[in-house]
C-alpha cells in the first residue's frame, strides 16, 4: 500500500500536467432572462476575451488554452486571434458552435421542421469547422438548443432522423484529427422536450457516426438525482468520454462556479475520471469550465473555478486505491467508503500552494489578482464600447 | 345525489361569472436567457397592451381585468389608462412590482446588504401603491427575486429581519380595501437560496402583517413532486389564499401555458378551490395568468390560456361531490378517485360551447380569433418602435 | 383528413386486439418498508395469482395473459401452471427474475464483488430460462437491485463489467424465440448507485448483446422531470424497445395503478408507440402491469389498471394525424398542440363501452366485477394458509 | 478578527458539551420493501438496543442519550429500562410515537376517515405521554404516516381539521416540561398526500398549538433542491425549531449515515445552527440521528455517523465570523464564499482527535470499536431469539 507522501509525490506529477480550457463567453455580461448586471471592465471583443483568459493563466498556471464560441467571437482573421493568443502565453481550443440566437432558429436549428432553416444551420457548423482549421482546434462542441415547449409541437421521431442526418455531415467535414463533442442537456431553452436531453441520446448518436464523435457532459445538464460519476465511468468505460463543461449548480443549469454547490459530487467526478484513465498522459478527455458569472466578478470568479477543479482533482488522486480496492473485495462498505472519504476530508490547499511555488507562481491566485492591479486596470481602459455578452 | 344535468346547471352558473385576469406583460415579447425572438405586431406600450387583453376578453368573456407590472407599465397617467381599458371593456386588476431590474438590484432589493438600495426598493413599492390608488386596484403583487448564489454570500437570517421590515413598512401604506399579495417561487433568478422561496415563508410573514396580507400561489414556483392543491387546500382553510399566478412547466418556472403541461394537475387544483370556498360568489381568490409565450402567438396564447382554466374548471364542479363524501367516508379508495375521475373524463368542452353562445360570443374562440385579422391588423400597424418585452 | 368516425373504426380495430399482460406479484400483499397491509382474499399460490389473472381478462377481454416471477412462482411442474392458465383462458408470458431477496444478495447480484454469488445469481437467471422452455414464454425481463448505497462502497466500473459478463451467459443459453428484456431503475433499493440506472445504459448493454436483447421501460423508474416519451419514440426509432412496465408515481417509484397521477402522461407515451408502430399487428413491444395495489382491492386495482391503459390507447388512436402533420409542418404551435389536445380531451369511455358489448363483455368491467362475487368468494375459500406477497 | 487558534478554542469548548442522540431502531434489522437483510449480534429487544447505544457513548463521548420508539421499544417497566440505560452511562431521550404499523392504520391514523381509528391513535400518543413521565423524557416526537395514495381517496381539508383536533389534545395532555416535536415528510409510505408534507405545514400547526410545540427537521424529508439550511434559519429566527433528525439522501429519504451524500450540506446546516443560536449552552434545539443500516454494520454505523456530525460541527464553528459578516456588507461575494468555504475545506481530524484525547477516549472511535471485540461478542451471546426490527 502506497503511503501519502509517495501519492502526494504522483499526485503532484498529475497536477503539474493538469489542462483546464476556460470559455471565452465567462468573460463577458451574463445573467439570467431576468436581468443581466453589467460589470466594470468587461472585454469588448475577442481579443480582449482572449487577454483576460491569458491572465487566468499567469495566475494558476493550469488554463494554457481558451475555447471560442461562434459567432459571438467572429473575428475576420482567426489566424490573427490565435496568434494573439499564444503572444500572451495560451492558445485556442474548443470551437463552439451557436445555432440559438438567430430568429430563424424559434423552433430549432438542425432538427428545424423547415429545410431551409436545417440548411443554414448545418452551414454554420461547416463554419465553424473552417475555424478550426484556422485556429488548429481539435474540438468541435456541438451544443443544441433545439427542441420543443409543447406536446404535439413538432414530431419526435422525425427530429431524431434530421439530428442524425445533421450531424453526419459535420462529421465528414472533420479532419482526421479533429473530434466532434456531441453535448446534451435536460430542458432550456426547450421546455417540454429536448432533441438531445441525456448522455443516452449523446452516446448513441456518436455511436453511430464513428470514433471522432464523442460525448460531452455538462455537469449541470442533469435531471435531478442523476448521478454524474456513474455517467462519466460509463462513458470511460466505453471510449466515449470526450469531455467536461465544468459548473454546479443547486437547481437548473445554474452555471454556477464549478465545485461551489457540490464539492464532494466534483470530487466523485473527479475520482471516476482517476479511476478511469482519463488524468492519464494521453487522455482525450478536455477539461472545460463553462459557467456564468452573473454577480461575481468574472476574472476572479474563473480563478477561483480553477482553483476549485485542482483541489477535488487532487483530493482525487490522493484517494489510496489499494486500501480501497481491499476493503471492496472484502464487501466491507464502511471501511470502502472511508478511504475515499479520508481523501476526501484531506486538506489540499498546501499542497497545491506547494505545486504553484514550484512553478514559480503564487501560492494564492485569488490574492495575486487582487495585488495585480489588472481588474481595475481593465476597467480604466475599456470604457466605450459594447461589452461583450450573450448574445454578443 | 344530485344528477349530472344539476351539477352542470351549478358549474354553468359558477362558470358565468368566472373571472380571469390577464398579465400586460404576456403581450410582450419574452424569451430565455439563450435568447426572446421577436413576434409581429407585438404591443409598443401599454396602452396597446391593454388593448390586446380586451381583445381575449372580447372573445372569452371571462377576461375582465388586465395586471399591471410597474415599472413596465409607467404611464403619466394612470387614471388615463384606467379609462382607455374602460373604454375597451376592461379593467386594470392586480399592480406589480418590479424591483429587479435595475443595476442596484445585483445583490437583492429589499433584503440588500445595502440599506441605500433598500430605501429605493421600498419606495418603489411604495411608489406601486400609488398606482393602485391612482387606478382602483385591490392587490399588490409582491415578487421578490432576491436571495444568494453562493452559500455565504449573504446572512440568511439578516435578510429575512430585512425582508419583513420592507413588508411591514409597505403594508402600513395600504389602504382599508387594499391587500398585499406575496408571492413565493423556489429559485431563478437566485441559485443557491431564495428570500422567499416556499408557501411557508410567504405565509409566516403575511400571518405577521395582518388579515390583508396573503399568499399569492404561482403554480410553476415549486420544487419537484409538490402537491400543489395541498397548499391550496390549506391556505384555504386559513384563510390565506389570496391568489393564483397560472401557467405550467414541465421542468423549472418554464411559465408555458396553463394546463399545457400537466392538465390533470390543474384540475386537481380547481377542485379544491371549489372544494374550498374560492369560487363563491364572494371569494378574495384572485385568478390570474402569469406566461410567457416564447415561441407561440401571444394573443391566442392567452385565448387558450383562458379555456385551458375554464375547462378544467368545469371538470372540478362537475365532481359528484355525494358520491366522492360517500366513497370517502366508506375508506373505498377506488370509487372514490374514480369518483374524482369521472369529472375529470368528461369531455366538458360542448358544455362551454353552450355556455359562450349563451353570452352572445362564439362557441370557438379560437377559430374567431383566427378569422378576426386582429393579429395581422396589429401586425400592419405596430410597425416602428420599439416593442414591449421584459424589462422594457 | 380522415373523419373522426372513420379513425374512430380504426382506433377500435386496433383496441379489439390490444394485449395487456398482467403481473401475478399484483394479486399479492405488497406495501412499503414501514408496512404490509394484508387483505382478504389473496392467493395463497401461483394456481390461485393465475385465477385471479384470468378473472380480470374474463372482464376486461384485453387481459390474456400474466407474468411469472421466479422464485416467487416456483412450481414442481410449470407445463402444469401453463395449462392451469390456458384452462382458465389466459396463457403464461414474460418470465421475471429476482435476484434480489436472498441474504446472499445484500451487496448485489450479478455485480456482486464476490464471484461465488456471481455465480449463484446468473445460474437463477439460467434456471429461469429453463423456465420459459417449460412454459413457452418469449421474453425474460431481467430486473437488477444492484447497486451501491454509499461512495467508494464498490467500484462502478468494475461492477459493469461483471454484468455484461453475466448479461453475455445468459443471452447466449436464450433460444431462438426467446428475448431478453433489460429493465433499468434509476435508485432503490440501491441509494448510491445502481448498476443499471437508466435507458442509456440498458441500451448500451443491449446493443453490444445482439438483436434478442431489447429494453424494457419501466415508466416508474426515471429521475423526475424525465421526458418519458421522449425514450420511447427513440427506442423505437433504434429497434430497441421491448416492453413496458406501466404504473404510475407521483414520486419516486410509487408503483400506483397507471394513469392515475399523471393520465397525460400516459396518452403522450401511448402516442408515442402509435407513431412509432408499437401497436402495430406485429408489434415486438409487450405492455405488462407492474404495480403494487398497497390499499386498494387488487383484482378491481388490475381492472381499473386495465382501463386507463385502454383509454390512453383509444385516445393515441383518434390523433388526427394529418392535422397533426400539416401543424408541424407549417410550424403552428398551437395547432400541432391543439391538434393532440382535441384527442386528449375526447371522452372515449363510450367507445369502449361499445367495444366490450361487440365482444360480449359487460361495458363496465369494475361493476361486474363488484356484482360477480368473486372478491368475496375468494375471501372466503382463501383463509388459512399463508398469503402471497413480496418475497413470499 | 479572531485567530485561528482562538476560533479552534472556542470550538473546543461547544464540541465539548456536544449531544448526540441515537435511535434505538437504528441497531435493529432494517431495509427497504424489497428485502431486510439480517446482521449478526442484531438486538432482541430494547435493552440489547441500549446497550449498543451505551457502547457508541462509550467510544465517542457526545451521544450520552437513545431514543425509543413505541411499540418498538414496548418494556412492561419503563423506569426500569431508564435505570438500565443509566447503569451503562446513558438516559432515555425522546419518545417516538409509532401509529403507521397497525392494520388499522391502512387508511391513516390521526386523520383517519373513521373516527373509532382516530380514537385509537389518539391513545397511542396519550400513552406515549406516559412513557414520557416514566422514563423522564422531554420530548414527543410526532411522525405520521398519515397520507392518501390517490387523488380523491379522501378529503385533504377534512384530514387537516382532524390532524389539528388529535395534535390539541395530545398537547393539552403534555406537563409543563414536555414538549410535542412536530416532524414532517415529502412522501412515503403514503404517495399522492401527506397530511404534514413539509414545514409550513407543521409550522403552521405549532404555531397554532403553542410553544409547547416545535417542528423537527428530518434531513432526509424534503423535495429535490430544497434549501434545508434556509428552513433550519426561518425556523431558529422564529424560536420553532425543536430538532433535528438527521441522515443524509441521494434520492429519496434513503437514511444513509448523516453526512455521507452531501457533506457540505450538512456543513452548511450546521452552519446555521451555530448561526442561530442553536448550540448555544441553553439550546432547545436536540440533534438525533434517524437512519438505517440497511447494508453496513449498525455500531459501527453509528459511530461513523456521530463522528459526521461532529466534523461538521467542528467546521461550521470555525467560519471566521467577522470576515464573514465583513465580506456580506460589503457584497463581496467571492470573499463572503471563501470565507466559509476555508473552514468547510479544513481538515478538523486533528482537532477532534484532540477534544477525545482530551476526554480520555481513544482518538480513533472507529478503530477502538473494531479492537474492542464488542461486535463479535454480541454476535455470540445473542445467537436464537427474535432479531429486533423495523415492526418488531
Amino acid at each position: 500500500m502506497a503511503a501519502l507522501p509517495e501519492r502526494g509525490a504522483d499526485a503532484l506529477a498529475v497536477l503539474r500536467r493538469q489542462h483546464i480550457e476556460l470559455p471565452s463567453w465567462a468573460f463577458g455580461n451574463s445573467g439570467t432572462r431576468f436581468k443581466v448586471f453589467a460589470q466594470p471592465g468587461v472585454p469588448r471583443d475577442p481579443w480582449e476575451k482572449v487577454a483576460d483568459s491569458a491572465e487566468v493563466h499567469r495566475l494558476t498556471g493550469v488554463a494554457p488554452t481558451v475555447a471560442l464560441h461562434i459567432p459571438w467571437d467572429r473575428v475576420d482573421d482567426y489566424a490573427a486571434l490565435a496568434a494573439h493568443a499564444r503572444d500572451l502565453g495560451i492558445g485556442v481550443g474548443t470551437i463552439n458552435a451557436n445555432v440559438f440566437q438567430d430568429d430563424d432558429y424559434r423552433l430549432g436549428s438542425v432538427t428545424n421542421p423547415d429545410p431551409g432553416v436545417r440548411r443554414k444551420a448545418i452551414d454554420h457548423l461547416l463554419e465553424c469547422v473552417d475555424v478550426m482549421d484556422a485556429t488548429g482546434s481539435r474540438d468541435l462542441k456541438l451544443w443544441f438548443a433545439d427542441g420543443t415547449n409543447y406536446p404535439g409541437q413538432d414530431d419526435l421521431r422525425a427530429r431524431q432522423d434530421r439530428l442524425a442526418e445533421a450531424l453526419s455531415e459535420v462529421y465528414d467535414r472533420l479532419g482526421p484529427d479533429q473530434r466532434l463533442l456531441l453535448e446534451y442537456k435536460l430542458f432550456e431553452p426547450a421546455f417540454y422536450a429536448t432533441d438531445v436531453p441525456d448522455w443516452g441520446t449523446a452516446y448513441a448518436h456518436c455511436l453511430e457516426l464513428g470514433e471522432k464523435a464523442v460525448v460531452c457532459v455538462d455537469t449541470g445538464h442533469h435531471a435531478a438525482h442523476t448521478n454524474i460519476e456513474f455517467i462519466v465511468a460509463f462513458l470511460l468505460r466505453a471510449g466515449k468520454l470526450g469531455a467536461f463543461d465544468f459548473n454546479s449548480r443547486f437547481y437548473a443549469d445554474d452555471d454556477l462556479m464549478v465545485g461551489a454547490a457540490d464539492p464532494f459530487q466534483l470530487f466523485r467526478i473527479m475520482y471516476e475520471v482517476v479511476r478511469g484513465g482519463g488524468l492519464a498522459a494521453d487522455t482525450g478527455v478536455a477539461f472545460m469550465l463553462d459557467q456564468c458569472h452573473n454577480i461575481e466578478p468574472k476574472i476572479a470568479g474563473q480563478i477561483r473555478s480553477v482553483m476549485n477543479v485542482q483541489e477535488a482533482t487532487a483530493k482525487a488522486l490522493l484517494v489510496d486505491a489499494d486500501a480501497l480496492a481491499a476493503a471492496q473485495r472484502e464487501g466491507d462498505v464502511l471501511a470502502a467508503n472511508a478511504a475515499l472519504m479520508d481523501a476526501y476530508n484531506t486538506d489540499v490547499r498546501p499542497l497545491l500552494a506547494d505545486l504553484r511555488r514550484d512553478q514559480g507562481l503564487d501560492p494564492d491566485p485569488m490574492a495575486a489578482h487582487a495585488r495585480s492591479g489588472y481588474a481595475e486596470r481593465v476597467a480604466e481602459e475599456r470604457r466605450g464600447g459594447a461589452q461583450a455578452g450573450w448574445g454578443a
